[in-house]
């Protein structure tokens, strides 16, 4: 039986993408909830003996996770043999210590109730953040490519002069390898962050940049609050305004329209998470790592 | 330690009122969504060594899944010795066989989930259909309390001359309890559904109930359509509006304001899903399961 590829709702792009280069089938999961609330999963065709790669990004997770679990107890149910994850984002990835006493380090929670469902795991550039690698908390083999050549490439194609800035001291190391890979000099900028919402940053530096395009790259843009201050800054730096490549297009309620609100030049992301400002199409980097977990 | 209760947003009165009862400390456990759509969990205050008594009904499940999940980790890792929960609606309990090939049987895999994150189940009147109790899917000790009792106190109490009505023949066991135990007389439904959204029905013998209140019971009102068809049907037969009392206030989207606009005679509920219709407080039917559970 040949491995059959399933894409929750929302997925089927990149499903039908990754199927075709894979030259691996297409199959139908029927995901759809009743009134109540609650799901219905069904799998039209057959899976019996073979893998399954069930295809599910997972931003806004909490309603996602149920309907995605019971898709692969259905593919087991009907018979197959491995179940394997794609998810380009990753979710869970931020609370990975207890900060506070009685706290849930939800993402050793959500990484054990993933590693019972499935195989295995591939993702696009998971928020790792004081941890080294995803197989701290995930069990199972869970392999985490990356994007940042592919951001670096699209600037370099389309960006005429540009300065490669990051968000903070944190970024430094991601923020230099795109910069290196677009052949462009960066900074991070000084960030003062005074609530959840708001913060303050300053460019170091400013003048020398006069003559560059400001490109603010992060690995998700979520409340977008560091760009939006970052584009504020510029305009009173007398600074052009600022090119927002991202990896994930997360955009928390409003971000998007306020980012866009903000003046800046342009939204780049990835096609991670489906956003319209989705620009890069990243699909390719799951290839390899699906073609040697299914070998395995 | 003693005992603790923590309550899931949304159950707090429920919370408090069983802590009352069984004389338990009601704890606080903090839950949240961040604005990127994951769940933050903490527990405020001391769990070690003792049992957690988790409260959360479980209407529209899926986006409550992982937060209940995570609040019954946090107590682990706060060190809980035992976590139980108490949930007066349980949710999945439809999809008991597999109708077309390639189905999920998602009652099977919510059980089973459920049943790896806590040691024991407390919930009132779950939808038992083809399955003779919670024991065959859940591996857990889980325990059904019946309200039906309460129905047919309140029917005594408030309703002069009932005639208690159940939706269909499957109900008619559980009707009959309701019946005789509020001494009244009993019919079911004739029932032809039209599709999803659409049921006929008609009430048997019909001239022979002028002078009685018609009562319509039913374990769970979810879409209201049975209901609604009957608040139709007697209308047009010249009996008088009925009045209409369930368990679980469900209703899906818009299912109470139909229901009401049906013209029925009332609506009540009681307090399993929090619900403007809650009128039959049941929080007293849990307390002697959950306080043999924290025996064993």
């Amino acid at each position: 039986m040949n491995p059959v590829v399933l894409a929750l709702p929302g997925n089927e792009a990149v499903a039908k993408r990754l199927a075709e280069r894979l030259t691996l089938e297409l199959g139908r999961a029927e995901l759809r909830r009743f009134p109540d609330g609650e799901s219905y999963v069904r799998i039209d065709g057959a899976v019996k003996g073979g893998s399954v790669i069930v295809i599910c990004t997972l931003d806004r997770p909490d309603e996602k996770f149920l309907p995605l679990t019971f898709l692969a107890a259905t593919a087991r149910d009907c018979g197959a043999a491995r179940v394997g994850l794609v998810c380009p984002y990753l979710a869970y990835m931020r609370q990975d210590m207890r900060f506070r006493d009685g706290e849930g380090v939800t993402s050793s929670y959500f990484a054990s109730a993933i590693s019972k469902c499935f195989d295995w795991l591939v993702t696009i550039d998971p928020h790792l953040h004081r941890r080294a690698s995803l197989s701290e908390i995930y069990s199972i083999p869970a392999i985490a490519v990356h994007a940042a050549t592919r951001l670096a490439d699209w600037i370099r194609e389309y960006v005429p002069a540009p300065l490669v800035i990051g968000p903070d001291a944190e970024s430094e190391q991601w923020v230099s390898a795109v910069a290196d890979s677009a052949q462009a000099p960066y900074v991070v900028l000084e960030k003062v962050r005074l609530s959840d919402r708001e913060v303050q940053v300053s460019l170091p530096k400013a003048n020398r940049w006069r003559e560059r395009m400001p490109v603010l790259v992060d690995d998700i843009i979520s409340s977008a609050r560091t760009m939006i201050a970052a584009a504020r800054r510029f305009r009173e730096a007398g600074l052009r305004q600022p090119l927002c490549v991202g990896v994930h297009a997360i955009f928390a309620d409003r971000a998007y329209e306020e980012l866009i609100a903000a003046g800046v030049a342009g939204v780049v992301t990835c096609n991670t998470v489906p956003h319209i400002s989705n620009q890069i199409d990243i699909t390719d980097l799951l290839e390899a790592p699906i073609r040697n977990l299914l070998r395995t």
